[in-house]
């Protein structure tokens, strides 16, 4: 089931007009009509991009207005992150960045200080 | 070029083949001969799999030696990062989890504990 939903996420984002209309949500809820103007394409074109990333679970439609808004949908992109999760010690430099900053923190907790610091008055 | 590389990215990853094809080279280099062995493929059939893979920047094959041992390749995975960088706030609670414990770790430190604490023998 995991993997027939990250088939459909993955083949949904494939597409750059999939991924224009996720930025565009990205800034808050629109619809249909808004969604078409920046693309230059019929509404019906549209209408079949956003069935694909509805589908995918990356947006989801409100029933409660008319002009049904369309919003960006959290499940599909959070299974794609606990995908990338277990490849990240490939790519990613921050882990060890936010270690090292942790560590810091840490030397400044009570015990962990420095007692050569209450030696230097003796001098 | 970064939205042509995405749409290859993500075309490669939304097969369910090349993703544990990925999953089995995680774990280390390995030739085609190997990689061909759990999934009762051809390897004709699996060196296709390993170029669209490749083409999507997703791995990497070496040259050093006969059997041309496949590797993941960090770079793609790393746009995968990036692009979904634009999109945690809509599904990431660990980020307030961090939030959560780097404020614990900091009022642990001298100065800002609970100076309450110094009272509770005179009860």
């Amino acid at each position: 089931m995991v993997t027939l939903t990250l088939d459909s996420t993955f083949s949904a984002l494939s597409d750059p007009t999939r991924r224009a209309i996720l930025a565009r949500l990205a800034l808050g809820e629109t619809s249909v009509k808004e969604l078409a103007k920046p693309f230059a394409m019929s509404l019906p074109a549209v209408s079949k991009h956003l069935k694909i990333l509805e589908r995918a679970g990356l947006i989801a439609r409100g029933r409660e207005a008319q002009w049904r808004p369309c919003r960006i949908a959290p499940r599909a992109l959070k299974d794609v992150d606990d995908w990338l999760q277990h490849y990240r010690r490939f790519f990613d430099e921050s882990f060890d960045r936010l270690d090292d900053y942790l560590k810091k923190l840490q030397a400044k907790q009570p015990g962990t200080e420095n007692k050569d610091d209450e030696h230097d008055g003796d001098k």
